[in-house]
Formats: structure tokens, C-alpha cells, sequence
């Protein structure tokens, strides 16, 4: 690169393409997500996420035999090795489930003899383990840390279904698993955020995708990224009713504070995701006989566009996790155990990144992400700083 | 950024500062290593890794209490948590300890109450436990494995001496721990690699230190990154004796291909490190009773030296694995052990990285890394793709 187009430093990248990809495309002006080619509200209504994960993993949306071959290969995968819920039994009751899902994902290697193999086969039966495996994971612990037994998957049951009944030992309403579901369509993609960028920069190293999967939840762990939706919760639940709508919002404008779920990086109108999600919280509540979180939603949403309209002359859009962190809670899943099923719903996608970042052949190729740092250290002279051995330091 | 400054796409990054950071200066051209203002030469003949991992860390180097407190720090945190030894029992044997670690890595969370908490001194603390603790993981796995009881640290003993002594049982001989801290000293810190951006990337999210370096871990198990040593040394065992150097090198120069140790991306003179650990690794080699290895290499490096002048017009140099394979081999270290002793070194520097991640002042402040990608999947239409039912679906 020449000089004048050095990019500026601590950016963090943004705006900056670092590699090319066909896996999804995010078109913020429009408010359209796209994966594979296929809008994100035809697949949310339509397709299963066993479907999407096809989707993303093969590049194509499968046959009728294929996802049933799919599906079988995914419930035969579910199944833990043997070691994994002794540790988990191991491990301090009040640990974060997102610390849990780092240690505990990597161990799913043990039941993969392909593992390291540089064979985009072996990649795909890792995929599929993984996506299998974190599942059984997530909701053995949740159980574990809850003094329950851990409950067996149901291989009746679909990836959605199977998830919500080893969480709770009963067999999900259709309705509500039919919403899991969609949500893990939702969440399964998202192109170049924080935690596929790491996925993507292990994988470069030609690591395998036990460790890009790993590192991957440990980006996603971090609350610049994942947990927004819990505190989307944590916000409603201090708004609490109704009347306190109009002066939160003026205290956060007033402060220049922002209201979670509002304003995305990307796009600059509705987040397609969240004008599903919208109806699906309200009739979640209408399930779980509770409609108060989602109504205070709604009503803050109506608000907060009024008062940015009014205040900053600007409108204001809900991202996914606005009516997200609803939705789940009203499905009574523990807001600690938000972050980790979007994990088990990326991890989709997280493959997608690894196998494109390890087996893309279309030039330009990706190469190992291995960037640069200016050094703004001070050198103690004109030269190196002088090491004084310890007894004459000062 | 404007259009014309778009960078390149699916470089890796290569040549492009992504960051400002006071901790490593790399001055490929000189052949200069500097942590922190102080040449690697200094620090390696002067400082022992205690003292480096206080420097990174705490950004200047310790005076002789500071030191003794930093020192009885460390050994308080070298004993792991009571469940870790457990798993590390119910792990297949044949496990790769590069997988091991990452398993085992954010394990020591859990004797860490603070761990989350947004505080550098907080930080410094888990740096402080994850640099003792990486050390007794790896030395109980080697033992484990080989169906060995692990050994306890021994506090009289300082860093480096304690691993050897973990891993064999016996007190190293005082030359031979030298030798091994220096290699600690020598493998500390080399700016942005790919491991370290990882541990960067991690951070910038706000996830916590445990998180970013088994993140950072899972990145330098990659072959192009970790690793190199041992194929130096799969390399020296494939040569076997002088009379196959000349060979060796003609077949390689014939097919394009590379010889392991030599040549570095950023270096174009001598790599400050492969010139100390030359004569280390011929002394070691004295003191194992067997210099075959050292020789080899030797006269690998004369030769290849010769060819590349001759046969390519330009110089080659040694670069940090090409002497540290053998050093470490003649000290008895099992060669899948080679890229865990690189991360027992190195998560000081990833430790320094994410402290400066996390909690640097000037501006510029880094940032979340969330580049962009260029999407270059095909839509199946003018539009989007249809989306057809899977039984309609061909």
C-alpha cells in the first residue's frame, strides 16, 4: 500500500473490508439481511434452522433427503463424551455459562477422530458437531448448575424443540418451538461482527475449528457484542410500567445515554429481524399468559422514535435484540443464558466463516491475518534504553 | 475512508497498522527486538522471564522488592483448581496439548474472583494467574499422559526451573534452567502476530482476559503460526546426517519449496534471538551429551546460507525456531510440548496486549474490531433468491 492510503490506526477496522465472502450480506440502507442469497424473512418463516445451517455450511438449501440425512447426522451428534457433564458437575455453580461454553466446546473435539485434518469433509462433520454439541451443552448446565439432572436429548424432537425440552424435561408447545426456532434463524448470521472476525482469524492460522469456534465464544462473550439483549431486559425491568416511559427517555437524552435495543451500526432503517421478532414476543406473552414486558416494549419503541423525531430530529430504528430479550424471557429461559443461545444459534454461521476462511478457492484467496502496529513507546536515549541489572535500579 | 483508500481485500492485513501499542517494537531492517525500550539481548542475557513478564506487564522493569512481591505472587498462583487435574485425567491420552490448554485454560477462572471486573488491577491479577498457571497445566499434562503423577511446584524454585522441575520431577541443572528462562525471555513478546490479535480482538469486545487468551491459544495452535519449531526439528530428523544437507537443499531450491527456520516475514537481517540461541543450543547439546542436532543445523544453516546466494542471489538468516527446536530437544522436551512452552512464554505479551486493549489512555483509544466484507455471493435473480419450498426444491 502506498502512504496516502494507510489507513488510520485504532479504527477498529470499521468500514474497512478485510476479506471478500458469499455467505451473507447486510444492506443497511435497505434493511435487508440476506444469507446465501436468501432474504432473512423468507427463511424465518419458512425454513427450519437445521435448513439455515444447511444452508450456510453447503452454500445451498438442501433436498428433502438431504436434511433428512442432515438431521440424522446433527441427533446422532448431540450426545456428549463421556467426561464433559462430569466436568461440568465439577465446576462452581455461579459460573458464567459463557465461561462454561469456552471450556466446555473444545472438549467436543474427543468425539471427533478428524479433527486437524485439512479435509473440508472433516471440517463439515466438525461443523455439524459443534452445532450439535453446543446445545447439549448449554442446557445440561443449565440444569446442572440448577441441582437437576441433565436430560437426554430427544431425538424425536427437531434442534429448536430438542434444545427447549433438555432445558426444561418437557416436550415445548409447537408454537413456542416453532418462535426458538425462528429466533436461532435469526441470530445464525450476521457477516463481519466481532465474533466471526475471530473465528475467521484462528481459522487463517490453520488452526482447526474447535479453536476458532472456542475463540469465537470467547469474542462473543465480551458486552460490546453479545448480552445486549439482556440488557435490553435489565433496561424494561428498571422502566418497569408504563408511566415511566416518557421520563426514562427523556433522562437518557438528557444525559446522552442510549436505549438499548435502539440504533444499529449498520442499518440505517428497520432491522428486518426485529420486525419479526415484534409479533412473536407479543404472542409469546400472550402464551406464557404475560404480555407486560412486550407491551412495555412496544410502548417505549413508540416513544423513543416520537422523542428522537422531536428532540434530535432523527428517527431511530429497533436492532434484534430489542424484542429479542422479550421474547425469550416470556419463554422463561434465564437471561444469563441469552448469550450462549446465540451462540448455539452462530455457531452456524461461525462454521460457515472457518470452512469459507480455510477452503475458499476463488481468488482472492484468504491468507493469514497478520496486521502491523505502530510502536509509540518511548526509547529511554537516542537509542534503546540502557538495562541497569536490579541491585542498581533506581 | 475514501474510495481510492479503500485497502486491498483479503490481504491479511499484511503491512496495514491496525493499532498504536508501547509494548514491542519490531525493526525487521536493523534485526532489533525491543519490549518495552530494551533490546532482546540485554534482556535475555540479563533478565530473568520474572522479570520480562513484570515489565510487559507493568510497563517498566521491577526494582528488587517490587520483584520479590511479583515473584511470591506467581508461586502463590502456580497450585491449579482442585477440579482441573481431574479433567485432565479423563482426557484421551493422545489429546494434543495445544487442545489441552485451551480446554484447561480458562479453568483458572476459577481462582479468580475478579475475573470480569473492569479494573487493570483486577487484570493484572489474572494476567498474574494465567502466566503461573499455564505452566502447571502443561507440565501436569505431560505427566498425566505418560500415566505419570503431576508433580507439585516447588517454590524455591523460580519460573523456569519450577516447569522443568513440574515436568520431570527433578531439579533442572542451574545451566540448563538458564538456558530454558532466556528461551521464556526470547518467545515473550513479538507485537501483532496472529495470536496476538486474536488476544486484542477478544478484548475489544470487553470480554475478559481468560476469554482473550484461550482465544489467543486457539489461534497460535495453527501450523502457520505456532508450531514452526518442530517441523525445524522434523526437518533435521528427515536430513539425518551432514551428508544429506547438500541434497536436501538442492531438492528444495528445485521445487520451490522452503526451509523450515529460515527467512521471516518481518526480519531481513539476522533474527536477534536465533543468534543467542545458537550457542545455547551447542552448549545444551555439550551438556545432553549429544551435539548431533546442533551440528546438523549448523552446517544446514552454512550450506543454505551458500545456496541461497548462489543459486537465488540473496541472503537467508535464521529465524527464532531454528535454534530453539534443538536447544529444546536436547533438553529432553517432548516435541508437541514446543508450541504450549511458546504460549507458557508468550501469554505474558498477550497478557500485556490486552491490558493495553482494555485500558489504554492516549487517544487514539483502541476500539472494537469489527471490519467489513466485501459480499461477493451471487443472487440468484434480479433480486434476491425465491425462496421454494422443500418440496418444491429441484
Amino acid at each position: 500500500m502506498n502512504d496516502e492510503c494507510t489507513p488510520v490506526l485504532n479504527t477498529g477496522l470499521r468500514g474497512i473490508d478485510v476479506a471478500s465472502s458469499k455467505i451473507c450480506d447486510v444492506r443497511g440502507k435497505e434493511g435487508k439481511l440476506i444469507y446465501r442469497g436468501y432474504r432473512i424473512e423468507d427463511l424465518a418463516e419458512n425454513a427450519t434452522f437445521e435448513e439455515v445451517c444447511f444452508l450456510l455450511l453447503y452454500e445451498r438449501l438442501p433436498g428433502k433427503q438431504e436434511l433428512a440425512d442432515f438431521d440424522v447426522r446433527l441427533k446422532q451428534k448431540r450426545r456428549l463424551p463421556e467426561n464433559l457433564v462430569p466436568l461440568l458437575k465439577s465446576l462452581p455453580k455461579k459460573m458464567n455459562p459463557m465461561d462454561v461454553l469456552q471450556i466446555a466446546a473444545p472438549m467436543l473435539i474427543q468425539t471427533d477422530g478428524n479433527a486437524g485434518k485439512e479435509n473440508m469433509e472433516h471440517v463439515l462433520y466438525s461443523a455439524e458437531n459443534l452445532i450439535a454439541g453446543l446445545s447439549t451443552i448449554i442446557a445440561a448446565w443449565d440444569r446442572i448448575r440448577k441441582f437437576q439432572a441433565p436430560v437426554m436429548p430427544d431425538n424425536t424432537l427437531g434442534h429448536a424443540a430438542n434444545f427447549l425440552y433438555m432445558l426444561t424435561n418437557e416436550p415445548p408447545k409447537a408454537e413456542v418451538a416453532q418462535f426458538f426456532d425462528a429466533g436461532l434463524v435469526m441470530h445464525a448470521e450476521h457477516s463481519f461482527n466481532a465474533s466471526t472476525f475471530t473465528a475467521r482469524q484462528v481459522a487463517s492460522t490453520k488452526a482447526h475449528i474447535y479453536a476458532a469456534i472456542s475463540a469465537a465464544i470467547g469474542s462473543l462473550s465480551g458486552p460490546l457484542h453479545g448480552g445486549a439483549n439482556v440488557r435490553v431486559m435489565q433496561m424494561l425491568m428498571e422502566i418497569k410500567s408504563q408511566e415511566n416511559i416518557a421520563p426514562y427517555i427523556d433522562n437518557i437524552l438528557d444525559s446522552g445515554g442510549l436505549i438499548m435495543g435502539l440504533g444499529h451500526a449498520v442499518y440505517q432503517t428497520d432491522d428486518p429481524r426485529a420486525l419479526i421478532l415484534a409479533p412473536m414476543s407479543r404472542r409469546m406473552g400472550e402464551i406464557a399468559g404475560d404480555t407486560r414486558w412486550y407491551d412495555l416494549s412496544r410502548e417505549l419503541e413508540i416513544k423513543a422514535k416520537e422523542a428522537f423525531k422531536k428532540r434530535k430530529d432523527r428517527d431511530i430504528f429497533c436492532n434484534v435484540d430489542f424484542y429479542s430479550a422479550s421474547l425469550f424471557y416470556a419463554m422463561g429461559i434465564s437471561m444469563d443464558l441469552f448469550s450462549p443461545i446465540f451462540a448455539l444459534s452462530r455457531v452456524s454461521g461461525w462454521c460457515a466463516h472457518v470452512i469459507e476462511e480455510q477452503f475458499a478457492t476463488a481468488a482472492p484467496k484468504p491468507s493469514l491475518y497478520r496486521p502491523g502496529a505502530a510502536y509509540v513507546g518511548e526509547y529511554c536515549g537516542p537509542d534503546e534504553c540502557r538495562f541497569a541489572n536490579i541491585e542498581e535500579r533506581e
